[in-house]
């Protein structure tokens, strides 16, 4: 069973940490049945952290896990502290495939989801 | 003449703004002449500041400047930040257009970006 798990940074404003948990609610209505679960996670801030959302995949039956980095850029937290995180995670759930993506700001369709963002703005 | 202006956060460190300016590069190269103009902007800790961005705009023959916030989340830099900056830019430049976008995570296509990104993932 797949899963998605999806990493926000987190914020001190809830309203900042539920945007990011209805999105992953949303993904879970969204993608056709891709990813059977489909959960939020912070690195710091805000529940649920990595770990513990790692866990709540495998609880839920996950045998395998994408994680998404939902960040634009490539900053420390992108390159250095999430993939330690999950490198330990796979150490703890060996039975488990936990896959890294690259964070959303890499995505190759990141360009021309801008265009069509800004030619589609209403005149303000 | 349209322009684009990319407004990101701005970060202390370099590598993280060099990839904004990077992005409004790319981003002026795959439009296919939607916009003859696209810059990078930043709120805070990095130059160029968004006031001097739409004056560069401006100088450089835009009548029609789309800002486009570089951000996931609706947080105060978005809702009320930027909006008051672009405020006092538009009375700055009054025969100029200048429309605000709403933020990127808002795009109608963010949820098909996220799963085709996640699904693109590679083993890792």
């Amino acid at each position: 069973m797949k899963a998605l798990l999806l990493v926000a940074h987190g914020s001190r404003r809830k309203q900042s940490n539920d945007e990011v948990i209805h999105l992953a609610e949303e993904l879970k209505n969204s993608c056709n049945g891709q990813y059977l679960i489909v959960r939020p996670a912070f690195l710091e801030l805000a529940d649920t952290m990595i770990p513990d959302g790692i866990a709540a995949c495998v609880s839920d039956g996950a045998t395998s896990i994408t994680v998404l980095p939902y960040f634009l850029n490539s900053g420390r937290h992108v390159v250095e502290d999430i993939p330690q995180i999950i490198s330990a995670c796979k150490t703890q759930h060996p039975s488990t495939t936990i896959n890294l993506a690259s964070h959303l700001g890499a995505a190759d369709l990141m360009l021309d989801l801008i265009i069509a963002h800004a030619t589609s703005a209403k005149s303000t």
